[in-house]
C-alpha cells in the first residue's frame, strides 16, 4: 500500500493547509501551502506535488538538505483516539522548474513558477 | 500593540491546527496540536499557552535550542492577498509543569501534564 493511501490520505483531503518544514544553517525553517493547492495537483504513489510560488529559502534548505517534513490534520478526520487527525509526512523534496510535472502546476496555478517534488519515505499518526 | 493581536489573532482564532516546530541535535522536529486547545488556554500580551500531553521530544529540543516557530492558517480570516491568511509565530519556549500556568492546562485538559509557554518575539503573515 502507498503510504499516502489509509488514513493519510482521508487527512490530506481534509486538511485546510499544509505546514512545511525543511532545514536550514540557522535551524528549522517553516512554510505552509493551502491543503487545497495541494488537493489540485494531488499525489500519485509516494511522491506528491506542492505548486511553488516563491519557496525560495525552501529551495535554499533542500539544495543544502533534501529531508523535509510535512504536517496535516483535520478535525474531519476520524481520529485514533476521537474525531480528528493528524499526519506527519517526512521525505526527501526537490523544487523543479521544467519537465511534465513543473508544467502541470504553473498551468494550474498562474503564479506558479514550478513545483515541489515530495518523496514521502514515512508517515505518522499525530494528534 | 501586543504581536499577537491583529492580523494573527484573527488567524489563531479560526486555525484548526497549530504547527510547532523545534530544532533537534538531528534537525527540524515537527508537531502539532488543535487550534481549540489553544483557544481554551488563551495568549495575553505576548505569551500564549499550548497544553502539554506528550511533547517529550519538544521539551528536550527546548532545552537545548529556546527557539520555536508555531505556523497557524486559515481560509476564514481576511487575508493579504485574498480569503485565508497564515501567521508564522516566532519567539522562546518552555515546558512548564508547576505554576499557576501549568495547574491551568491540567485542569483544563485532564490528559495534560503541564504547558508550553511561548513567548513571542516576532510575527510575519504567511500565505
Amino acid at each position: 500500500m502507498a503510504m499516502l493511501d489509509g488514513t493519510c490520505r482521508e487527512v490530506l483531503e481534509q486538511t485546510e493547509f499544509v505546514a512545511i518544514v525543511t532545514n536550514a544553517a540557522s535551524g528549522p525553517h517553516l512554510v505552509a501551502t493551502w491543503g487545497d493547492y495541494v488537493r489540485q495537483l494531488g499525489w500519485e504513489g509516494d511522491r506528491l506535488l506542492i505548486p511553488v510560488g516563491m519557496l525560495r529559502q525552501t529551495e535554499a534548505n533542500l539544495a543544502r538538505d533534501s529531508r523535509i517534513q510535512l504536517l496535516v490534520a483535520s478535525r474531519k478526520a476520524e481520529g485514533t483516539r476521537g474525531p480528528g487527525q493528524g499526519c506527519l509526512i517526512e521525505g526527501k523534496g526537490t523544487i523543479i522548474t521544467s519537465g511534465e510535472e513543473a508544467d502541470r502546476a504553473k498551468a494550474t496555478f498562474p503564479w506558479a513558477r514550478g513545483a515541489l517534488v515530495v518523496v514521502v519515505e514515512k508517515v505518522t499518526a499525530q494528534l
